[in-house]
């Protein structure tokens, strides 16, 4: 059955203190080159299966709720499970 | 340039209040039918470009720093961005 993915990341222009935080400590654990950002990840299974309206709610839902527009950006596709 | 990215979710055994608190908000929002799951996303530039080197290397910071592989499973992939 397929699922709905949401990626969401802080915007480019904003500052990802997680981010920098993972990066330094990969560091410093000798994984050096890695350069890190960090954003959450929502699956979301549909009842009834993906349709074109539910995709729409989802969108609706990312924008509403899942992500913080003002400072992240989101991405919205399907995944096989 | 290619990224690699590392996607962390909780393993399904696991209970997930993040997950559940959001179904239920959405819920209530009036986005019926969905449920959700949250994990983690990371996107991570590779110095000198992604090589099967890189590759392993990145799979081991995520065992040993993004993933907490007691409770939680990741996948690695590449993307072009």
């Amino acid at each position: 059955m397929a699922r709905v993915v949401v990626d969401v990341m802080p915007k480019p222009e904003i500052l990802d203190p997680q981010g920098k935080a993972i990066t330094g400590s990969l560091s410093r654990m000798g994984f050096d080159g890695l350069n890190v950002r960090q954003g959450k990840r929502f699956e979301i299974e549909v009842d009834g299966g993906v349709t074109e309206e539910r995709l729409v709610q989802v969108k609706e839902a990312a924008e509403k709720l899942l992500a913080n527009t003002v400072i992240e950006s989101f991405t919205v596709h399907i995944e096989d499970n």
